[in-house]
């Protein structure tokens, strides 16, 4: 039986907007999604475990794997660096399995020029000041953090146009509805199911 | 507030996929989506109501109001006139509200020409036995008819590349699922977005 690829979906979101929490939720609803795990030279935040949330590596490792072109995207962040496996992206998707990469725009722009097919979605906080609340909670951030992430979130949500999909993340259940109707709409495409029922079209012709 | 228009669904399948119990049930959950009810010369059959079911008319009356340019979409089916008002459909899809159409190819060709932005679904039985079988079992209609419907589904389903979206009826609920899914994720692509959340992401601007 023919199978396409598995969808490869890009999901951007400014700090605080809660991405992480909707993701893992998707993620336990959506056996046939796999979560690309990035390489990074940031430290482990409390809870963090290495090679379920990131893979903690030093600069030197992320430089050399840099060099070996073993990367689909990488970027700096906070003067911290984050890398995409592009021989683990390869390998899932070919498997018929679905890919959710959680990437800030500059990677998301890398990634869609090598996967043009790639499907974006940018999730957006219900407000300023929810965002503001939400990151001062975080109490490993200081006042600066937040305000550079404030920033950051700005020059974020300029580059919304540049992704296909939009979900505003006021109430969790709610978004992670619409992230889910995404990933399945994205498989009932025309063009993947044309593909994958091209056995039963065929009885009909 | 800006708001944009409702979204055009269409959605076809070969008579005997299924469509209308689906269609039906998607309503009930939806309760920002207008079923069009057509025009048509075709005699009630049981149980169908005038002006629920579909608005009951004479050839004469049909031909007139096609004469006046009434209908954005008319065709022949069995002999008989199905047409859909434009100024309904103007009407609802300018208030916000979603319209679901349930027609042909012919009608969805005429329909996709006048409205570009409409969102075309296929619906395919999971099987030529499975289509028979449920043709067989509508006792109104005799073995010439059964044979005529079966030849028409597969000229139905040789349009299945003008869709945007092919769902296979299998079973209803998933069906149902996925139909929803494609309603919801519609409205959250980006070009809607950004116009429905305009206020929002300026805050960010």
């Amino acid at each position: 039986m023919i199978k396409t690829d598995g969808c490869l979906f890009i999901i951007s979101a400014p700090s605080g907007t809660g991405k992480t929490s909707l993701v893992r939720a998707l993620l336990q609803s959506n056996p046939n999604l796999a979560l690309s795990i990035s390489h990074t030279t940031r430290p482990p935040r409390p809870g963090e475990i290495n090679g379920r949330d990131y893979h903690f590596v030093t600069t030197e490792t992320f430089r050399e794997m840099q060099l070996n072109g073993e990367f689909i995207e990488s970027a700096e962040v906070y003067g911290n660096l984050y890398g995409t496996s592009q021989q683990w992206v390869n390998k899932i998707i070919s498997s018929g399995q679905d890919i959710l990469l959680e990437i800030d725009c500059q990677g998301a722009q890398q990634i869609r020029r090598l996967f043009p097919q790639t499907v974006g979605i940018f999730i957006i906080p219900p407000s300023v000041e929810v965002l503001a609340t939400r990151l001062k909670t975080r109490a490993q951030d200081n006042p600066e953090i937040i305000q550079k992430r404030l920033a950051a979130a700005r020059e974020e949500i300029s580059h919304i146009a540049e992704y296909d999909y939009v979900i505003i993340n006021d109430i969790l259940e709610h978004a992670l509805s619409d992230l889910a109707s995404i990933v399945k709409a994205e498989h009932l495409k025309q063009n993947r199911q044309l593909i994958n029922c091209s056995e039963l079209i065929a009885q009909f012709s």
